[in-house]
């Protein structure tokens, strides 16, 4: 909590217009709904300005579907990640207009549609087996309003493919690479452009490549300056973080 | 190299206003010098906007030495990092006006101060003890023109500290958080804000933190979403993305 | 065996109130049962001072249900972890009142209730997925006797959430703080309070978490001093050594 | 922050006693004193009820007397880990009741005797190369009050040096077990006393103990209940931990 | 092939009892017979003086089974390690005197029984999900013909369970010692022994456990002297290590 | 591409004889075809001089299908690796001369026979569990050309069957050597032979096998020189490097 | 404490020829002695028959010093290792007759032979570098009377230097193994002899050998049985278990 | 040894021409000579065609001169890796006419020239401080008897360097990659040619480069086919493969 707003908060108290016991309220009951086993955190649409998102993978597809409800409740557009088509099919019974975006393992349930983000994301992806995490960081910056380029299967053993489409990727204003094996083409991108680089590693690979490990190695120590490195197979977070780069272009942030 | 500038090229090479040995040699001789031990690349400039840094570490006082002249020499200016002060009395022997800045060990040789980057960049430290990356990446951001501002010694078992610095690092564009040991201070932050993090950890601690692994896993695993993470140590590559991001938002670029 | 009582089971000895061969046997069958596959340890109970528990992973639904009836024969009460449903379905065979505990994952056979320990445990988990861990370390401290509290769905990326909760955790006189992904609420929390900590890493997350690897060493890394970490998904042992610290504090410990 | 403190400030502010820039600068401005390289946190004291502890490895002796003197400025007790004679030299000029506690590498200024904790703290440690490690447990269980008692050199490849010292380690209230190579004393340990037992792994041993992580490993897969583990060479933190135990005991606190 | 075999052939070749052709023939066609995917070393009986030996996890059923018969058909013994009850119903159709060893999870195919080792192994384990792989050793050990005894459960946290066998591990004349977890016991068993100890560590355990590897560091950084550790779940190696220990004792090898 | 080739084809634009406009796209479209989830590399076969290998694992039945079917239509001879029989009736369906070739786990189609490479290639395996891979390198090396010869189960606990198959091993102009476990076989083999040797690690053994990663580390270590290593099982780069080393010895390549 | 020792002493105890007193004495106060910073175990040479060894690395020459004039003032043997020729010329001072080593890095203080062992124990070594690790075996092995047979700068990749020795590694008793980089040379040994193997992994090579790890885990997975492996440079170790194993063999034992 | 072999002699045994003493002395005596600490193997120059080549690190200057000079006393040409000035000066004391050549850390002492291989190495190195190792590639590969390019400061950053210099790669029979940090450069370059890829990682790099750990591994996973890789730092090894592979080409091998 900022000092600024303390202060504020304090001078009404001060002032009559708001109540020692209103004030504490206040601070202590932040906005956050406790369904039991996670606590709904309506505040961060107002906090971070972004909806919220449901990490899937270890979650019942019943607490799925309550916290998908409490958030679409609130009029929130909600993404969920790591799903699968299962899932979809019950949330979509009480949400008809969910969606399940299947090369992305995703389900977005979209009340309108998201306020646009200035500027473009181009997604470069290594190989084939890349797609889902390319995917699933395409769909995540979709969803935060993004315009998205797609450049698969660019791997660097055939630079020609990559060349042959550097224009597209040099047009955008953020860059995501996701690569596994050796992970070698964020820093061939990196050289190409001279917008900010999110790598992506991704466990695509076997024997030393350790599920991802190789990979995600190989993008800390890029020869290339401007590379940012998120988890092992962390499209969403690519995806997000493009996004809060892009947003600080928007005139209303300044 | 893009299709549109080749047409054009290819176009004048038509046109007769550029020979094809002209247009040959244009492609094959990019803008780079060879030193024998290293190639200065006089493009990178142009390229990417950016003036040429070097990373000190492993080369000889000679080989900076050589390489910062070169530099000067095409009126660029010039950034050297992981270096030392008998490093600078070298250098300073050719480049009057070169600095050392002992609490990040970097040289600087700056003819002129750099354009002015929109926006601020906030650098927060936990520790003592990580000011050394913490300043690097600070130097850095402020050679390339960005407005810093340092938020030190807030590691996360003193929320009172970092809490009371919280409208500090909300109010920049872009914020660098440096940290060691169990590196959670980007999660904290990262919750804080609603800006890109760029998450550095350090080497800083002992026994199990491996030499700053452990605080690189632990960003890598942020639960806070909008991290992006650089190399154990890389306060400069922290402070180039940073410059980066904030780069986008200039009017100039759109 | 202590000096001490060896002394007096000799002076027993020469008294003649003791024969040699029982003084022998006395100290050479200790009072533990053999299974066969399992020696069970009746003395624990004295010895220790708290009943038995069960590790069930591992162990067939036939060694776990023989354990029990042999511990529970004895009059002891009993708690079997990582368990299931099956087991206890089995288990209720010979043992009508042993309640399953889904959330935990545990069975519990008690004849009668614990021991109260005096003051409190303060169990925190960072998210959703931590749940079971927690909630093992809950049935566990509360098998043992102690009055537990549940912190739940309070990572550092909200910090407003584990704020609001501070006071809860504060009161407590241990407190269980149970974290995977980057392992950082240990931290926080021990910064937060004068109480022991007690760090349970967990194998959620994925990528370079590596089973929970990154967690475990952000806890051993804790820049807040009073923090003791046991294994990764150990709520068991958290919830013991809980209940050791707590029954330090009993008058007739003194 | 607790929700009951600040209830109390925002009487005080309505009732007037307290005006709503003192309240916000009371809230804002917590006791802590900025030396630039470091925030000396006076409020430490106050909050955990024990005095502050300076990490002296990393830090310059101009850096740690600087800190020392300010602390000890606020009549506070000081210790300093992980330090030399040199610094003592240094330390001493301006306290002159610095002392040098050579086998546990640790500088102590007391202005006066700490509370004394209720109970004792037993120090076993396997070989002769974990003094250091011990010696900085029990000289910072000693500086915080704690009665200490030193069972050294009882590795487990001798356990009748082990058995012999038994009784010593049974009538502790807290035992801290050092050990480096197999690391296997805290399981011994443990399962011969019914007491809160904090390991330690030591960066004793050579080649695949690989700088005592396979100490750590052992300890953390103890298979006895009721272990603690910090961090490899940590005896501070192990002092520490064992003295927050303690001082649960005292009557004061319940 | 030795220097003396060697000049030994070569004089017979020049006496004429042996062929040049018949003499290459015998350098060249080791007793060996190639069954396409494996060659069977019927050699290795004489070689060695140990029957062979299968390893069965990663080979096919029939390809057990054709090993099995053909040493079979050489009248030589046969043990099967990793393996199960559904091969063994397989190999039971040739071979109907093939033993299925459920504990041990091994198959035995004997003619005749072993000629007896001079001397006793003592196996002694951990824990209950040891048992496995000390019965593997424990059969290995009895069909190369050793005399065992098992000591089962005695894990180092109940030291008097340990302590009461201790009698029963001394008399034998190599120790073998099976534990997961910490691996603590051989350090401990070997501090009371004057003979060799075979240390296998077991993948028994979670989490920081990593599949054995605790262990298998503590075994190899045991305080104690006299430690020879082989793989992780080895009790076939551990067993025939004992035995060749063993057969050194007996007086038609000296 | 070349500066050569570059200059060749602007001299045909200056000539007229290349519009600027084909030019263009001679440079941009190189000739690979996109099938949405993977660019099919038709160039790779000129200019490589090498058919097209299709990596089996983590792609779908159809997509392998759809791949092999696109290939084929170009007339080029197309090889999948890491399959299975399932996927081999699918392909048959449409490429009725597609052979399964099971120990290998590999499908050819093969419209006619390949160029023959000079020389032969010897493929040498430790056990009979490192067939799988062995038969990949096999298939791979006859599918590019080369003649092979198997030289199977003479891992070095049995140095006579290695040594008795020395003759064919010698006499061939690249050795690949297969190998699990210690991964020993490659330093023997290279002290044999005056030729290049490459060396395979296989995921072949258990417990600090760690998957291949003691083979891996010994190959990588080999006190012999002259060895190259490819990653853990991966028979198919072991083939293929081993043809790319035998084309270099043709004439045509002169 | 044997049971059966326990019952001698009770029957004593009960007879009147021992006290309860002095039978409480002589159980805990078994015949080590303590220096302060460690206990001389002099009831070792009685318990395990073997004199002391002292690990010099980690220790003062001063506390060496004070630990060999103790065992010497016992009339016991003494081997230092790990140590260097300051801390003899040291020694010498007070033990006149004290040899170093300087191969070995040991110290000797003989005031006679050892008894000697049955059997002898070959020590095979790969390289050059091997040779102080091979040299600590030796002394060691010598120490506690073996006959001892060097078999150097044999490695794998040059097996005729091997099999050149075989006969002589074929006569010991024992053989000891001693080899960095890929650890290759245990697998082949045991390969050709009928003995027990022990493998001593060093800490030669460079890069992927990562100390010697790559060597050990190469020793664990060997293909071949009877091999018992000790830590990285471990020479003494594998000397001392190599003499237990010889011991078995003395007719006394049988 | 070749059964061929072994018939001839047998055969010459038979006709009297060799005794049966004289063969056994032949085939055991193979040609190498016994300095004590090392065995020089004069037979190596015969059997592998290559003079030989010693590892200088960890051998003292007097072995390393006395090495030399027998392998030059038997008119071989000698190369001496991983050595420094203080060698050279000894060396030359007796061998005037030995080199040093600084960059690659190497001494070579050449009596002749070498016999030349057909055809070129390519040597390709990513940055400046991987110029030790592609030189001690390149001073091996010329020292075999191959032609070598240097195509150095080529890092994948910055393409158009590459891209520049393809011609010279393109036109060599074998690459030899040289990369740390990331270890991208052999996966591009692989990309570009037709000819085996010999990739050699370097410990060039910080932080999560872990010593070249994170190059490895990125070679071992390349995405293209046709590259052998070999331990860190190993320019020796890869120079040496190279020359093993051209040799290959050579007519006189056909």
């Amino acid at each position: 909590m900022d000092p600024g707003d303390l202060r504020t908060l304090l001078e009404n108290v001060r002032a009559g217009s708001v109540s020692p016991e209103d004030a504490a309220r206040r601070l202590a009951t932040l906005p956050y709904e406790d369904l039991g086993f996670a606590k709904v955190d309506h505040h961060r649409a107002l906090r971070q300005g972004f909806p919220e998102a449901i990490f899937g993978a270890g979650k019942t597809p019943e607490q799925i579907v309550a916290i998908v409800e409490r958030i679409s409740a609130h009029g929130q557009r909600v993404l969920v990640t790591r799903t699968d088509e299962a899932v979809h099919r019950l949330v979509v019974e009480s949400q008809p207009d969910a969606c399940y975006l299947e090369a992305a393992r995703c389900i977005t349930v979209e009340a309108r549609p998201p306020a646009p983000l200035p500027g473009r994301i181009a997604i470069a992806a290594a190989g084939t087996s890349d797609l889902p995490v390319a995917e699933e960081a395409a769909v995540t910056a979709t969803f935060y309003g993004a315009e998205v380029d797609r450049v698969y299967d660019v791997g660097v053993a055939g630079l020609h493919r990559l060349l042959d489409r550097a224009g597209t990727i040099r047009e955008a204003d953020v860059v995501i690479v996701v690569a596994g094996m050796e992970g070698a083409l964020p820093s061939v991108v990196a050289g190409l452009v001279d917008t900010p680089v999110i790598a992506v590693p991704t466990s695509v690979g076997y024997g030393a490549s350790f599920h991802g490990l190789a990979a995600l190695l190989a993008m800390l120590n890029s020869c290339a300056s401007g590379v940012g490195v998120v988890n092992i197979d962390n499209g969403f977070g690519a995806g997000y973080l493009g996004c809060l780069i892009l947003r600080g272009r928007r005139p209303a942030a300044d």
